[in-house]
């Protein structure tokens, strides 16, 4: 039986759950794959915080874990950006497995990363760093290899996905259920790396770089919030059968990448509509394997435990360490994407005004595919209109919009449509 | 660049399609992952047939691909028990890595075949045998060890959920609709395999042994086919919110195991319930990962060779390939299981027939969770009657109803409830 000494950079809620999984669990693993882990030190903020961990373990000095020759395996999980990153990098240059739970550090210094893993021959993981216990990494990197996938969707952030399952399910308004959240710790004080969608762009980021073997920068990933959704977008969609969720959505046509997180509505018989509550899911299109889903808890202590310590094991046994298996050509990002829209708008009520807004569709190639009018004319003399087009371009249908005169249209909805 | 050579037994629907997705996908492989695999003999039954593959290939006698010091990886998708395990335990002893989409050779000869991996030192791989392209034995070895599997929950048989998918929808009557998927080429001619769960069960028996880490032969497996189903279950389910699957159920409780497949209510919000068409997914619990699903093409080429080919790669950039994480203690089967029984009977419409009835739920210690009366009186003085009990014993459940006077009841329907 082997023994392999563990350090931990971090010990928050995460690094306490794999503790205690690899003190409680770690009989079985020692009987079912041979091995046994031994933590031998823990970089934390604060050595008076009261752990249920020995305090002896402990250290508030980096250098304890990352230049440690006797550790073999460092397990990260402080999250953001630094001293993370400089950290991981550290710990690939003296040779260390790194083990990482931190979508942040790894996306936003992939390169730096990846190149000191390659340099020092240094083994990389990260299955903890998307989606919590979904192996959806080793799926696009051990299972769907003899794939060109060709499009990922996933419900990747569970804080959004919580509040969007209840403004659906009851109607309620957005910033109700987000403070409900907030009261329940699913959402944090300051939410805007979950409502805006950084926390899903920095995982699209991994898993579009993976599936296309192209790095797709952070950056490059087009992002917008759910903070403008109303009861009355996620009501007009269910009349046309869909469900809203906040998508990450990465497709590669023709060479080109797009790579997208929003607002987005999806069937409500797909597979995604009935992804509910805090759960993850991600959906990939292969052109061997075609539709597949990975369903599962994208965040907590044990769920992602799991995922850390199934790389810890994978880590362990593997000789020869994997590196991701991305070109080193930079990735042709499209700069513009077709899909179905729903559009929302508030219009005149008046002869000659839906004749305008189709016309104006219909001049940038937009094409209707059905049309209602929600509700009663307002004071204002307005109405509700709700238009789903058929596959257009996004940037056809923003100058249309663009082009429908402010006292004719006002209070515009666009949301995109996928899974159709 | 590796070159690795590559022998098939077999060269039917599926091996045709490895066939063609390492010719046509050859390139990417090649740069991806650094290796060329080259097909250089395959075992057929017959020479004549027309094939897209070079005749040269060809060969009618096993030994060509088994005795063949080239050959370093065999790939086996003949399909049945023999010759295939035979070959199968052939080429391991040859020192030949195994690569198996054969449910029926693997799971019936579980043993032997594992046996003569480990005396052999040679790989053995078969994540194509059970559901297709859902890279669920994957998961299982290499994602969740660090779970204590409790449940596996899965749709595991394409045909089967068809024909359910489409009696829930139409309200249509099994052998219509077994017609119809057989003129589809969705069902065999002789559709036993896949209705009487005998499919079901071979792959319920490899995930089970991998999950519990016990051989779970497949006699030990308690199976009861679909064919028994009506519409009017379907319906009254239904009316109870529940939807109705064919599921393989395999749990862990105090050291025993359970495991059986049967037509099985699962609740209609539940994700599995959302698994239509010809799809598969396996719904796991884990006492880390929490719950999680794997939702994807269950059979056909092409999803079946993306996970041949995934295993061939793995196959070939392991140094030392991995046994099942199995103990040789036999595994303890439980003899009774607990769970929610929905059960619909013809009775007696006349004063005191529903107090027997009830009464003798309750002396069996089977307590009634909801019970209607279903349409109205038959031209036999007789009402349908649908139960819900709360969890109890299947035991019970069957002595309670034995016990009910032949002339009071009749027509009984027993379908068990999970996921609730």
């Amino acid at each position: 039986m082997e023994r392999i000494a563990v350090g931990f950079l971090g010990c928050g809620n995460i690094g306490c759950g794999v503790y205690r999984l690899l003190e409680s669990f770690g009989g079985e693993l020692e009987k079912n794959e041979g091995i046994r882990f031994e933590v031998r030190r823990i970089l934390v903020r604060s050595l008076e915080k009261t752990r249920a961990i020995p305090r002896a373990l402990l250290t508030d000095r980096p250098e304890d874990v990352l230049n440690d020759p006797q550790i073999a395996l460092v397990m990260e999980f402080m999250g953001g950006e630094e001293p993370a990153a400089s950290y991981l990098v550290r710990a690939l240059q003296n040779g260390k497995t790194v083990i990482t739970a931190n979508k942040m550090a790894l996306a936003s210094h992939w390169e730096e990363i990846v190149r000191a893993a390659r340099d020092y021959q240094s083994g990389l993981y990260y299955e903890a760093s998307v989606c919590g216990a979904i192996p959806i990494i080793r799926a696009i990197n051990d299972s769907l290899q003899a794939n060109r996938i060709t499009s990922i969707m996933g419900i990747i952030n569970g804080t959004t996905n919580y509040i969007l399952s209840r403004m659906s399910r009851e109607g309620a308004a957005y910033g109700d259920v987000l403070a409900d959240a907030q009261r329940l710790g699913l959402a944090e004080p300051d939410p805007t790396a979950d409502v805006e969608g950084y926390d899903a762009a920095y995982k699209l980021s991994i898993l579009s770089t993976l599936a296309f073997h192209r790095h797709v920068p952070v950056e490059a990933i087009y992002r917008e919030g759910m903070t403008g959704v109303t009861p009355l977008d996620v009501q007009c969609g269910r009349e046309f059968g869909l469900t809203l969720k906040l998508l990450a959505v990465a497709k590669m046509e023709g060479g080109a990448v797009e790579a997208r997180v929003h607002p987005t509505f999806v069937p409500e018989d797909h597979p995604l509509a009935s992804v509910g509550e805090a759960f993850n899911a991600v959906y990939v299109s292969g052109h061997a394997c075609g539709e597949m889903m990975f369903y599962g808890r994208g965040a907590g202590d044990m769920p992602t435990a799991s995922a850390l310590v199934s790389d810890l094991i994978k880590a362990a046994k593997t000789k020869k360490h994997p590196l991701p298996a991305v070109c080193d050509e930079p990735c042709t990002m499209a700069q513009d994407w077709q899909c179905v829209h729903f559009v929302r708008m508030r219009a005149k009520d008046e002869p000659g005004a839906l004749s305008q807004v189709c016309g104006t569709f219909a001049r940038h190639g937009v094409s209707i595919a059905s049309m209602v009018q929600k509700g009663e004319r307002d004071e204002g003399g307005c109405v509700q209109l709700v238009f789903l087009t058929h596959r257009a371009s996004e940037r056809a249908v923003r100058l249309a919009l663009s082009e429908m005169a402010r006292d004719l249209v006002s209070k515009v909805s666009v949301i995109r449509v996928e899974g159709r």
